[in-house]
């Protein structure tokens, strides 16, 4: 059961929306120098809704850094299409045959069941390279410390995004899940709460964390804040990923836009699976809680405190 | 049938290769940063040998307009491994079932077939974004100057490896296989030479212009000589795929390290089929030739001219 918004985090929320799909549509390359056929596959997934959760954390993290000030936050804007194109990328290839298998995603059918398995791979291939390629080129001029910045956003980034981060997550999922050969005859792993808490760190947790990080750092945040925000979204990726798995259980299909009950019945680890219902709600709240304390800590608030009452709001 | 290299561009190359083999097994995380079984499926594709066309071409064009000096071609070294991470994540892709469906590369079992089709997704999506994480990190230091370098060779080489190359010329190149679903019913492409030449352009040329450009770009080129290599390399990488074509022709499987005739037997557009072998290899001669007067045009040799002749006479 979802609650409302307060009225500024809504008007927020709709800003920041509105301008990564306008910003997306214009950054990504069109056709004739991208094939129109590979066009269509990024765009389709890329622009087909979705919460765009990920950018509107790397905007608010740039504006409570900025105190407001437009201009720094515009500086982010690059840095949260790039993550909004990269967690498109993990969705389209998550939902792969070889991978969860996944025919419904945003309420629309995966990519690969509209375009074929071949380019839907092709699609998220092309989606994360052009996250690098934005973030290299925009926004442009600004000197060397801009230049700085955007080196390090890349360096947070991918660093997420790669072995160490959400790859690496991705692929302990399906080793759990039995879905990896292993040449050398070793046994999956097997999910106890730490594990299942690793996985989840990396799959989730280290995208989630790396757009509060890279919003802060573009828009010109000190060392110290950008370290607060990172704490703040790394309490707040584990409440996010607890109440994605209470609405995995409790869910219809047409709240969520994918198959519900489907890590259930996948017999992957989740936080319900595992610490059932009640409890599972007391940790996305202690979460919260942990989140909102390390803002305080470094006296950043503007829409940072509510986005993140939001999140774990969907599940109570 | 291959031919002998120089003594010269001989030592040049496995000096090269030796510096990429120890620089790549540097860069890559290590488990438990990276897990096990991600870190294993990486390192078996990416340490499994090859040419090493890319680093080495990025290396001599560092080498060439440094003019030798070595603490300046040192700086192309990461960027160097980006470029072969990235060559191999393509490669790994390209196999895959829905794709080329290919078992065998460099002379061993592709990805899929060792590690399950799930995970060589995975290590594929790793290598790229650890490509783009290395040349953020990489060199360290060195000031306003290389940090503005550094930014620039990871737009031109996500560029060159994006949508509107390398990843556009794959999803080209599997549309015309007949293997992409087409929502709106509109028939795929039919290969005449010109589509085939933009084909080639972007699947294999983009990356290795991108190769030389970042190398050249990164020993702190001029302009005019970033510009006279990246002519050079556009030229070469048209050798390099007719080459290619004409040894997949004729090669053997043990030659090639991958299935030989695989091309013709996919009906796949090649420049032997279109062209015949007789008028491929006159092709090949005439792009080196242009390749040795973009270089000569800007006063710049040591091991590129070479190298070049060495790529042509693969083939003769």
């Amino acid at each position: 059961m979802s609650v409302g918004v307060s009225p500024d985090l809504a008007a927020f929320l709709a800003a920041a929306r509105d301008r990564v799909e306008t910003a997306l549509d214009t950054y990504l390359p069109r056709p004739p120098r991208a094939p129109a056929v590979l066009d269509a596959s990024m765009r389709y997934s890329l622009l087909g809704g979705g919460k765009r959760f990920r950018p509107v954390l790397a905007l608010a993290a740039a504006d409570a850094v900025a105190r407001g000030d437009e201009a720094r936050v515009a500086l982010a804007l690059p840095a949260a299409c790039a993550l909004e194109c990269i967690h498109t990328y993990s969705l389209i290839h998550d939902d792969l045959p070889a991978m969860d298998d996944d025919t419904l995603r945003r309420g629309r059918p995966t990519s690969h069941v509209v375009f074929g398995e071949g380019l839907a791979i092709l699609a998220g291939d092309g989606l994360l390279t052009e996250a690098f390629a934005l973030m290299a080129r925009e926004p442009q001029g600004g000197g060397a410390d801009l230049a700085a910045r955007k080196l390090d956003a890349i360096a947070v980034l991918a660093t997420a995004a790669g072995a160490i981060g959400m790859v690496g997550g991705q692929a302990i999922d399906l080793d759990g899940a039995g879905q990896v050969r292993h040449p050398d005859a070793t046994a999956p792993p097997v999910f106890d709460a730490a594990a299942l808490a690793d996985m989840h760190a990396r799959k989730t947790g280290a995208l989630i964390r790396a757009a509060a990080e890279v919003g802060a750092l573009m828009a010109g945040g000190s060392a110290d804040e950008i370290a607060a925000v990172a704490r703040y979204a790394t309490h707040l990726g584990l409440a996010f990923q607890i109440v994605d798995d209470i609405l995995d259980v409790e869910g219809e299909a047409a709240t969520l836009g994918k198959t519900a009950g489907k890590d259930a019945a996948a017999h992957k680890p989740t936080y319900p699976a595992l610490f059932g219902l009640e409890r599972s709600r007391a940790l996305a709240h202690e979460a919260l809680d942990a989140a909102l304390a390390a803002l305080a800590a470094a006296d950043l608030d503007r829409h940072l405190p509510a986005l993140a009452r939001w999140v774990v709001c969907r599940s109570s």
